[in-house]
């Protein structure tokens, strides 16, 4: 940070998205001919976008189809050339590739800090296997470490909904939620709620140590409020988590078989 | 059933109707001036609603507010004089006012054939005293017996959340369900999926002899399918049941404490 000896700040960027490249890479690897693909949305699934969209340009894919996790993914796809179909049209989703914003030892995750996590949870909850693509920046202890846990709430009464997110971990130092916003369109300074792609809203979740307890408990307490339509810890669904790190190797995880 | 000494068809209508605003009659009794009301949907709670408008016209209530549970309800409320509050604006509900398509003998409902389920399970869930109003046709010995239980999804990928749901009750013999449609509005005679106020599509679920099982297990089962927001079974919520009966009594049933 700063001294002299350091190399300038760009080149730690350039560094970091080298290793999003080098995971989306390793997780392409993995597809083959003939496979419907779940696509994920974010800076790390968007390595593997372009990477699948030259594969096939090559010719060294073929017949390849992608169910996208988000609209901005669906452009992306669109763009590199990647066929697509819709959720309910796809026989089989045989490999998702996404990538996450944090991982647990148990390869528990957080999702969705870029607003798209029902659709993710969806797609990536359909098929057999589901790889996930990190830089070693995202490992963590636990869950809700490094930011927001987000959760999707329905418009309707979502003020209210935030209370009762807020009474599930009241005994908990440190925790605060608030309702995502983001600078109004009108371009005149104010703040207005985030909508997702489903035009629901986001309650951002923070804890001040992570998430301690038993995490499927805490997803049923949320699940059974009204007005939660889904949250971003994504339990027991990633099969596979390849890591690229910043000595220049990759580490593989895989899901214990219990 | 035809034979001659029935009385005829109209005056049987007449009198579902007349019990419908007996119940109805009986819960808006319990009102009190400056109580803040969740306001219910379809036809026994318009009954209500016909009434606290009366109450508040003659001055018999005042600073009544309610807080409707649809769109239809909020325009109705607004007819007959109803000041109204939005839900987050409410400090407290003291009391929620609604009908039910079924009520099982421990006060479990089946709710939101009507379409609205979600917002009333909100409002209605945030009260301490829910009030339910039925004629004695609502009875069941079993949820799910008389027709739909719904369950709101997410539009996106909604066919494949039906074939999910269905996975919940594969084992049920003559359990089916559906996406529920009406009849487009171009008037062509086409189908097209249900809206609900959400912007939600409903999935019917119909069982031959009803819900067996424990039903917050089903419930459960039901939240954690990722694209339900919610479903129509409203459990251990209603505080009292008021049924009016044919032979022109009234019974009104408590919740169990255990």
């Amino acid at each position: 940070m700063g001294s002299a000896a350091s190399p300038p700040r760009a080149l730690d960027a350039a560094t970091q998205e080298d290793l999003k490249r080098v995971s989306a890479h390793r997780a392409v690897d993995m597809v083959e001919s003939g496979m419907t693909l779940g696509l994920g949305t974010g800076s790390t699934a968007a390595h593997a976008l372009d990477r699948l969209g030259d594969l096939l340009r090559t010719g060294a894919l073929r017949a390849v189809a992608g169910v996208p996790t988000s609209l901005k993914t669906e452009a992306h796809a669109a763009r590199v050339g990647i066929p697509m179909l819709a959720l309910a049209d796809a026989a089989e989703i045989h490999l998702s590739i996404d990538g996450a914003d944090e991982v647990d030892p148990d390869l528990n995750l957080v999702k969705g800090r870029g607003g798209s996590l029902l659709r993710e949870k969806m797609i990536e909850g359909a098929g057999a296997r589901f790889v996930v693509i990190v830089d070693e920046s995202k490992l963590v202890p636990r869950l809700g470490c490094t930011g927001a846990v987000p959760v999707e709430v329905v418009p309707f009464g979502s003020a209210y909904t935030l209370g009762l997110i807020r009474k599930v971990f009241d005994k908990l130092p440190g925790f605060h939620a608030r309702l995502r916003t983001v600078k109004s369109k009108a371009g005149d300074g104010q703040e207005e709620l985030f909508l997702t792609d489903n035009g629901n809203h986001i309650v951002e979740m923070f804890f001040e140590d992570g998430i301690h307890g038993n995490l499927r408990d805490i997803s049923d307490s949320l699940l059974r409020i009204t007005g939660v339509v889904e949250h971003g810890m994504f339990l027991g669904m990633a099969t596979k988590v390849i890591v690229a790190k910043k000595d220049g190797t990759v580490a593989v995880l895989s899901k214990k078989v219990a």
